[in-house]
């Protein structure tokens, strides 16, 4: 589930709150804790607003029970001694599980995030952005590989599946098949599905593991289910739509 | 000038202020102004301090003076409607005049942040770090460019020198010459000189365009030239000290 919680969109009752992101996310969250195995707060939302809103997205991330996976996607990369800093703010002030990171300046900007016990690093491959065509799908000399490919290949010679899973856009199911075979065992996170037009059915058959190994993110096609105060109740009938869906993908091909 | 205020560093008499990151970047700021152009707040030294961190990174951007161009470090590329966000952030919400961006997820990652008055990007091609080597400079396949000369001029196609710059890092001079003969009217902002062990003489030599073209940074080399209460006052003199060399450089290769 991801929160993308943009203070333009959330219905007026809520607004009137002191805090009203924090009171939007705690009333969704409510609503769809039974349907969602993660929560994906996109960390930019929350920024928009400044320290309020950084105070937003850390009492969010308190809220959310232990059990539930929390991803932040913040998509930063930098070099080591700042990658440090990062994976401290994420990963030990705030109580994320893990962080999405984006991988173009190489190997010491990801491994500073790796080995803080039970959390993980989600690197950025194949987004499902029209932009993912400029570089990422070119290939490269030699190799003959595609850059996202690289990428691929490179995260796993640096982290365990235990440690690292990987972006991949659902507008992306084509490549989802060769995704696989080169990274049997990885996690995928896959956003796009909805509101960005990705097809879940598509997604699973080409991305499903043996342990599932996918991670499926819905985002404003759960949350912004309504703009007006029956938000959480629209919200709730998403998401228990979409784990409906994703249930008889299980039932289909697993 | 790089603000890359690390609070475990910050002298102990300015730690007992209410907001010491603010603090000692207001005597860093008072004590170096005449010798700066820029300055370049770290982004990830502020989150990492959570809302706090943030605040005290509003209060720096808003003391620095006008007529100083401050640029937000922050490594930023996200789909559209996300960027779109950060633009907001860093442009409007802070008054910041430029914005280093990752360019991994291509054109639509970069393009919400043009267009605004007076602001600029700045994108990552030729990063100053180890894993530099691992994607940045492999060559791809037909154009037989390396992957950031391929980011140096589809970014040219985007953006007007008027509203983006480049990241080059100073212990890359020896891409430097090739990079000035892709863009020769485009700034480049160069990290690295001092502390990453990048010379200045070479990068003046290889980079300088007509107009100079080069913003060359300096954080840890000046900030934390004392660890004591002089600080500041050792701060201004390394700042001093390698705005002379600066113009060294320029009465030799100007």
């Amino acid at each position: 589930m991801g929160l993308d919680t943009d203070i333009k969109k959330i219905p007026g009752p809520v607004l009137r709150n002191s805090d009203p992101v924090f009171e939007f996310n705690k009333q969704i969250i409510d609503a769809t804790i039974d349907y969602a195995v993660a929560y994906k707060p996109n960390v930019a939302f929350y920024e928009a607003l400044g320290s309020r809103g950084w105070e937003s997205l850390e009492k969010t991330v308190e809220y959310l029970p232990d059990d539930v996976f929390v991803i932040a996607d913040a998509k930063r990369g930098d070099i080591g001694n700042t990658s440090n800093l990062y994976a401290k703010a994420f990963f030990e002030k705030m109580n994320f599980d893990a962080i999405t990171i984006a991988p173009y300046m190489g190997k010491d900007s990801v491994t500073p995030f790796l080995g803080f016990k039970d959390k993980w690093v989600i690197l950025l491959a194949l987004t499902s952005n029209e932009g993912s065509a400029d570089f990422q799908i070119q290939r490269l000399e030699g190799s003959d590989r595609r850059l996202f490919e690289e990428i691929i290949l490179k995260g796993a010679e640096w982290a365990t599946p235990n440690e690292l899973m990987y972006v991949v856009g659902a507008t992306r199911a084509d490549h989802l098949a060769e995704i696989r075979k080169l990274i049997p065992e990885y996690f995928l996170l896959i956003p796009g599905v909805g509101a960005q037009g990705g097809s879940l059915n598509e997604v699973c058959r080409n991305g499903l593991n043996e342990d599932f190994g996918l991670l499926i993110n819905s985002s404003r096609g759960i949350i912004y289910s309504s703009a007006e105060s029956d938000f959480a109740l629209a919200a709730k009938k998403a998401a228990k739509q979409l784990q409906g869906e994703m249930k008889q993908c299980l039932d289909k091909y697993m």
